[in-house]
């Protein structure tokens, strides 16, 4: 049983990924991801983040010819070395065990697992509110600047699931289920998809 | 307890109305809301039907001085009608009884009942298998004429949807859950969406 999740920065994806493998008694993986690849690739963990979160068209320019390319050809390998890094990584622990896997294309990378795609999303109120509960440092920020920030990590993760995968980030058709969780509580949510999932 | 159900044709949208219904032991309504208006109205089914299924634009044309106007003033006026007539029974079966209601842009007219909005989707092939399933019709029509038929259908539910409300059908924000129907067993789903609903 393999659960992947999509979801909108501050939608609440991650906290309901934790519930469900707390509810199922399986594995979860989140971060765990960038650790598994630092260990395997002996790059530092910032780093990898650092890559994996950029815009991919600043990874890969698609017109290195015609334009000032900044990065040059070693760092470019470590970047793609990085990325198949990652694919064997999350099919590992999908062999390995049950379990829950958040954000990182998991979706396609693990389609021959057959996952159960969930995608999770609420309105902007909702994500404000959640982040500003979360996130200390968020309070300080005026709300027009947070809901930029928002927008702007959520247009760089539909960028780079697009670029890696082919799909659009977010279509309907790519889940089994899309959860909008806007006024609702994720503890009491958690045990009825976990019996969905588990048919 | 009111859930509203926006479906894609051929996503089985209706069944799972029906099956969270008998879960939860309430009421069901889908063609009944026909045959209230035409209670209520004097008018036969078959009219109302045709009335309420045709697209939008073209009962109300936006620029009736330019462009021929094929609706005489008094038809119009039917029409205006039936469309308040339809809103009217829709919220008196709310406000009577808890239950489902399928289609008629009910998640938008019960707006005030807070109602649970479920949107129902699946893959073409399976949309287009459920149809020949339960229409033998179906069989004997060339499988492109049949999903051509399917998309029509359903440009003409966005359209109709779209025009009344204000909001884009089938856009995730207007729903709590969006649910794929792809290769699932809906007698399976439905317990457990009850149960989600219930909270």
């Amino acid at each position: 049983m393999v659960i992947t999740i999509g979801r909108e920065f501050g939608s609440g994806g991650r906290e309901l990924g934790r519930l469900l493998a707390e509810e199922l008694g399986i594995d979860y993986y989140d971060k765990e991801i960038i650790t598994e690849i630092a260990k395997h690739t002996e790059l530092s963990e910032q780093y990898i983040k650092q890559v994996v979160e950029k815009n991919p068209h600043e990874l890969f320019p698609i017109s290195v010819a015609h334009t000032f390319s900044y990065i040059d050809a070693q760092s470019l390998q470590i970047t793609r070395m990085i990325f198949m890094e990652q694919e064997k990584v999350i099919k590992e622990m999908a062999k390995a065990s049950d379990c829950v896997i958040v954000g990182r294309c998991a979706d396609y990378i693990l389609q021959d697992f057959k996952p159960f795609k969930i995608f999770v999303y609420a309105d902007m109120d909702s994500k404000v509110e959640r982040c500003l509960k979360r996130n200390e440092k968020a309070e300080d920020m005026p709300r027009k600047k947070l809901i930029k920030k928002i927008k702007s990590i959520d247009k760089n993760r539909a960028r780079y699931y697009n670029y890696y995968t082919g799909q659009k980030w977010g279509d309907i058709l790519n889940y089994d289920i899309c959860i909008n969780t806007t006024n609702k509580d994720l503890k009491a949510l958690a045990p009825h998809i976990a019996k969905m999932v588990k048919g």
